[in-house]
């Protein structure tokens, strides 16, 4: 792997206050990255990354997540085309979360359900009611490989 | 703990597109939770929750977590005054992640660095700089009990 922005962690004051990007990575080598559509700031997915993956992320400009059920890296949109550009890549106080500002074009889908956002329904009393607008994509056509 | 919304998993089909809150809590009982600030849509933090945390927030409308630190629940602002009102929340496609939008006044931060997010610096070449805007709180002030 090349040389990149991914630093050691070092102090308290360092990692809060500091300019180097010193993520922490759980036991299982991950970190937990929300993604937000840049446009408007929905949230519009959740994943993981492992250090190669976040590596990925910054050196290419495409979100790129490692997935935990197919045990790899995860260059979203790789299937189903629905690239997220990476247009601000954060993180928090304790870096031991990421936060990405994508652009998914006009009419993206992060979800593999074909919604926009992953989170497509809201609780409404004690129900979970849908708002996520129509679907993208139908994930049977997308996925049908 | 009294009867509340929160059921047990069923089927794949039934999560993904049923009405039922069916979250799902990782081998230590815990989900993450991703909070946005209602009016702005930015994210200001991100933690976890058990199920006590999840239908705490639910009942009372006060944002609650699970503090892994400090092992036990954790309402948010109980020492800080920095109170998140749940105005919304959502769940993912999985329901393995819970997204709540919060009106936290004002002048509300919700990091304990003082700052209105914990996100309060960006990538930039490879360096992270602050574009948080200004301290709300002195957290020296505000923890000093």
């Amino acid at each position: 792997m090349s040389q990149t922005c991914i630093h050691e962690r070092t102090s308290h004051e360092e990692i809060e206050n500091g300019q180097k990007l010193q993520p922490k990575f759980d036991s299982n080598g991950l970190i937990p990255c929300i993604t937000t559509e840049v446009h408007t700031n929905e949230v519009i997915m959740f994943a993981w990354m492992n250090e190669e993956a976040l590596n990925h992320t910054i050196e290419t400009g495409k979100a790129t997540y490692y997935s935990r059920s197919r045990g790899k890296l995860w260059v979203k949109g790789e299937s189903s085309g629905q690239i997220q550009w990476v247009k601000e890549l954060r993180t928090d106080c304790d870096q031991d979360v990421i936060l990405i500002k994508a652009d998914i074009g006009e009419n993206g889908a992060a979800c593999h359900t074909g919604y926009k956002s992953c989170f497509y329904r809201k609780l409404d009393g004690d129900k979970l009611v849908f708002d996520g607008g129509e679907r993208v994509f139908d994930p049977a056509e997308v996925y049908k490989k």
